[in-house]
């Protein structure tokens, strides 16, 4: 079994990270934590141009934040759940940054990192990683009208209002830039094999994805990637997903159950949010990890963390054709370092 | 101006490439050039199976070129034209190698071979870049139903129906295994800015194009890329979008004039045809540039070549909220070298 996990090949190192969502958002358990929160509208006509406009305020803020301004990045990734990306087009147009944009569905942030810590791990010096998701505009696309008011099933997860941003510096100067006593690494890479259970009930991702998950998360292991230091952060299966992960992983021996998180039950609370098995859409994972989760680790609150952002990759023809939905999902390890030691290192 | 090109932090090769094409460009002027083709339903049901058998296809005559198995491959990037990248996902989920899916319209081609290149020059060791488009599935997406007959402008483009696969290789030996007098390398990339000029006519995507690849262009010669020893191949910016392009670059003092091919201006005969302003869709340059382009110059018939794939960033919702189309061009280099060099080098 490969592998397929890659080390940067030099110091790659988190410098900022903005995070935007919307009103249910910001009334959650993590409301406090979020850089900036609006309406569902955020100014704009419609609901595809208030996604488009968070990713602009989450990449305006994560660069005020790294001191920096957008002529200093070299390359955006991005990425949303619209067809044809294009939140994240009419989002970052403004900025003279060159974007290459990504699909991944829900997986699409991890996608981002994966890519900014490959690109700055070589011969790029700085790139971010901006993701959203809206949940009208994810009903719109993928399910009924928001003014139908369908009944959602137990299972079903909440795509939410949000979008993060993450600047990625190969630059120790950068790095010592960022606020908090520990500086932010990723330190290793994994990207996920499409995987296939034959899954076909739309109002179940969690079911769709949590294969995928397992499947990145064993190989890791198989590969001598280690689990046992490390907090397991999912991106987004919900209850219902989270669930099946811990199942299969526990039926080939790896234990994770203790030592896992799910960005989709971070962000709302599920006895008064009603969101059924919780949050989901690649804005859930991204600003949940911008704040509650990278920032616990620059104040020396966790160690390593495994994020494994999750995809289910369906769309309404594919549904309507009696297609199944595979899942996808990508692994980005994060690592603190002791301010005090960066120093040491001298200056770039 | 920012130059925001990149080379690879060690050798890049290309070690294969396979094209698949529908019966339409099988009979035009390039047709004895491709590797397989099909009718138009490649024994599916539908037109989006079909275009992800395409996908399959044209990784596996890849992968037997290059003497490879799917195990050997690190990484995937895919993409097409289709909402949430579908017939990549379902084209390649039977191989097991890790996918990583890209959206950037037509430009999609040039997108993973710039990615596959910054992989495979850090520490990924092979990567290969798969796309496609398809003339029926991409109608029913971005236009009418292919039923209802609607009369094409003269600007439109025809969307080729089609999938080209590309194997990059950081390994000598793999280099070694091509056919041909020449290796080909990548020797640098740049991605593109977004650039939106105001175009909103959906029938004229050369127009939304055009003004990107002249973007990408005058970057690279503004930061010292030389475009004098190099042919200039566009993807897919038509009759239309290249005449616009030679005059928007005239204008900036860079001429391309007698050094521009365009990959929408290769596949189909203008006059016999009927495909209006050329051809356009990821398929047609990843075919174009799999067979024409790259196949002359493994033979010693070209020298370096500066492929330009350009997107045209849009969607059915955003054209009904009455934005404008921007557009995307990003920029891959190959170069030839000569195989008897090659060998002195010694193994890896």
């Amino acid at each position: 079994m490969q592998k397929n996990s890659f080390v940067p090949g030099r110091r790659v190192f988190l410098v900022s990270a903005g995070s935007v969502v919307g009103s249910k958002e910001k009334k959650g358990p993590l409301g406090s934590r979020f850089d900036f929160s609006g309406d569902d509208r955020f100014g704009k006509e419609t609901w595809e141009k208030a996604e488009a406009e968070m990713q602009r305020l989450a990449l305006g803020i994560a660069l005020r934040k790294a001191e920096l301004v957008d002529a200093e990045l070299d390359l955006l990734f991005a990425g949303d759940l619209v067809n044809q990306c294009l939140p994240s087009v009419f989002g970052l147009r403004g900025y003279r940054i060159p974007l290459l944009s990504l699909f991944g569905a829900c997986s699409t942030c991890a996608e981002g990192l994966l890519l900014g810590a490959l690109a700055a791990g070589s011969t790029v010096r700085r790139a971010a990683a901006v993701t959203s998701s809206h949940f009208c505009t994810a009903e719109r696309q993928f399910r009924m009208p928001v003014e139908y008011g369908g009944q959602r099933p137990p299972t079903a997860q909440w795509t939410a209002t949000g979008a993060g941003a993450f600047i990625l510096s190969s630059s120790l100067r950068d790095a010592r830039r960022t606020d908090g006593d520990f500086v932010l690494e990723i330190t290793e890479v994994m990207p996920g094999c499409v995987v296939d259970r034959g899954v076909t009930d739309a109002a179940n991702m969690g079911a769709a994805m949590a294969p995928a998950a397992a499947d990145t998360i064993s190989r890791y292991a198989a590969g001598g990637g280690s689990l046992e230091d490390a907090l397991v952060v999912t991106g987004d299966l919900g209850a219902e997903g989270s669930g099946i992960l811990v199942d299969l992983l526990r039926a080939e021996g790896i234990d994770i159950g203790k030592n896992h998180r799910d960005c989709g039950l971070e962000l709302f609370d599920p006895e008064k949010d009603d969101v059924h098995a919780g949050g989901s859409g690649c804005g859930c994972s991204a600003v949940v990890m911008a704040s509650l989760f990278l920032d616990d680790m620059k104040k020396g609150l966790t160690g390593d963390i495994l994020f494994v952002g999750t995809g289910a990759l369906t769309n309404a023809t594919a549904s309507g054709q009696g297609e199944s939905i595979p899942g996808v999902a990508h692994l980005v390890r994060f690592s603190p370092a002791r301010r005090s030691d960066l120093r040491e290192e001298g200056s770039q």
